[in-house]
């Protein structure tokens, strides 16, 4: 159950040399028709790596033949000489699979500041050419992966006879504000590029715009959806975008579940807010609150810190007025204390809290993890 | 040098059994005139904690005569009984010095969600009344302290006869936008409240909002500005905003120095801005950057979190002229890798990020630290 899984799509995954330490580093995922329609969705981050750059180009026109995918290196603040490695990188695709480079989406994950090994990039592509196969999503899926412990990929088949299959790389620089991370998904739905590229914005919206592990943007992010229409099923766009929004949420979750140090996933769901945007800002300030993310790493069920970061947004509440429930035990009502925090059971890794604003009947919901000594170690030692 | 160098002023600080420990934990900074010019700043978190409910109405009318402080609780989200204890404890000042209880600020600070013992704290004001004395500054700095290390005091003399004076607590729930952390600063300068009010206002721009901890805002800031006249001498406006706000920027360096865990200060700068709040909107995303704070911890000058960072602002830049020079070595330039960062000394424990943004005219700094293992623990484990 990966991007391989819907039909006219093959994939692989190879040791280019790209990483010190020999692990697969580069893949590779084609779409191998009958259509080609396509969607994507980037960073937000004024800062674009390189290949951000040239894949905003190819994936202007609703078309995308194969996308490539490194780790190692984030081409970002590489200069002209890193926007040469990206198209060199598209080109060596099209040379060996047979497509045009201007159909050829790249992405790059890794440090930023240093240029790619373009040699090692071209022979990784002529290897991967060689390996693709309709089985070979699941070794794609591990090549690029950085500080991620586990590969990340689904698929669900609807009843009607066609798929949506993905793969995910994401564990830190994780925040909202663009399509998070690098992505891949397919499907053998017939389906045009333009109906594509509203699902996707919808679906991204709703999943990996809403996953906040640390705050901090990526330069890098993109989201690629290819169709290859090889079921010959036309979905209604209703039913598409929501398996759509099913395996990109399951990508979130993964990512979430997988993010760098955690000991904990936090959901933090808002409800009886004035409108989605106000759930969502509560939220997310909660969830960027490195004072309640310790308290979680610690099992501490602190709802004076939760309170402290709604109060920085600009949502419509009453402070007085708000519940605050952590993991099913509300130890905060109407702005006083509950019932005893030492109630709340933090011993499973998961964490739900819960914030009731009393102010209308929207809910929304950010997932986050806790901010443990073990972010700190893999964050203070990336690059050395 | 403290708060009660200016001619005037008594303080004290006292134990008064609100923190298990035994430690000092109420301070009481009084003003003995000949005049009562005051002027406050608050936290802009919508949750406010019942002092800052209570202290905003005392400060309004420009007119203070006493602070009492204590640590070890900080009165938030405890409802009307939280609020009358700030009241009965300002009762109780008023009691003891002979003031009005409606001239009497009320600061707290510690965690959340607790009723503070009224009856400890009205023990606690009797013994600090009877402590009072024009030497008992640094007893009341010590008595405000939390997570704080180290006692924060500072006072600068002006030529001219007058002289400014002042204590501050704070270590972590640190941002910008507001008056931050808990502030008594105190001068025998002759000013009105009006002309007070302005200049602390200015004065807290520059220093106390250009602090960054851990982006955490706390529900319970403070910063009372005291005049007692005693000196007779009237200041120029220009100067008396020039030695506040230097007194204001030196306890601002104190808390920076002492911040929660921390093993490096980070000044950062940004030079050719477009405007002030550009350099500080990009000062401040950099600051809050887990990704950058830790790479810091770990010694590693990490210019592409910085860029990363810089990238999710709505500031002027061409993201492809940017230079970034840290601890006087450049290793980007023009968006692209310059110096070897493996030649940045990071060794030392203040840090000096610079960011040319080659945009206008203007500089602005933000005050921060490192995120490492220290922070997550003490974080972790403070409600416990």
């Amino acid at each position: 159950m990966t991007v391989t899984t819907p039909a006219g799509f093959e994939a692989a995954g190879v040791a280019a040399g790209i990483k010190a330490n020999g692990h697969r580093d580069l893949a590779l995922v084609v779409n191998r028709g009958p259509r080609f329609d396509a969607a994507a969705a980037f960073t937000t981050n004024r800062c674009q790596a390189n290949p951000v750059r040239w894949s905003r180009q190819v994936a202007a026109d609703g078309r995308v033949d194969a996308v490539v995918l490194n780790s190692g290196g984030a081409n970002c603040y590489t200069g002209e000489q890193g926007f040469q490695t990206a198209h060199a990188t598209a080109e060596a695709v099209a040379e060996q699979v047979g497509v045009s480079a201007g159909d050829v989406v790249v992405c790059s994950t890794g440090i930023i500041g240093h240029q790619l090994p373009l040699d090692k990039l071209v022979g990784g592509v002529s290897a991967a050419a060689a390996e693709l196969s309709a089985d070979g999503g699941s070794l794609a899926a591990e090549a690029i992966l950085t500080t991620d412990t586990v590969a990340k990929e689904v698929a669900v088949r609807h009843p009607d006879g066609w798929s949506i299959g993905g793969i995910a790389k994401g564990s830190g620089m994780i925040a909202p504000g663009m399509a998070t991370m690098l992505v891949v998904v397919t499907t053998d739905a017939v389906i045009e590029a333009a109906e594509l590229q509203q699902a996707l914005d919808e679906a991204v919206r709703h999943t990996f715009n809403r996953l906040d592990v640390d705050g901090c943007m990526s330069t890098n992010d993109t989201v690629t959806l290819l169709s290859s229409g090889a079921s010959g099923v036309s979905p209604a766009h209703a039913e598409f975008v929501a398996r759509l929004t099913e395996v990109c949420d399951v990508l979130a979750a993964k990512i979430q579940d997988d993010a760098e140090g955690a000991s904990h996933t936090i959901d933090i769901e808002v409800q009886h807010a004035a409108d989605e945007d106000d759930a969502i800002e509560v939220a997310r300030a909660v969830g960027r609150s490195n004072l309640f993310k310790t308290a979680i790493a610690g099992n501490d069920p602190n709802w004076g810190r939760v309170l402290a970061a709604v109060g920085t947004t600009q949502a419509a509440f009453d402070p007085f007025d708000i519940d605050v429930t952590i993991n099913g035990t509300r130890i905060c009502h109407a702005g006083q204390p509950d019932r005893d925090p030492a109630t709340v059971d933090l011993t499973s890794r998961a964490v739900h809290v819960l914030i009731d604003l009393k102010s209308g009947e929207t809910t929304g919901m950010v997932r986050t993890s806790d901010l443990t000594h073990e972010y700190v170690e893999i964050n203070s030692e990336y690059e050395s």
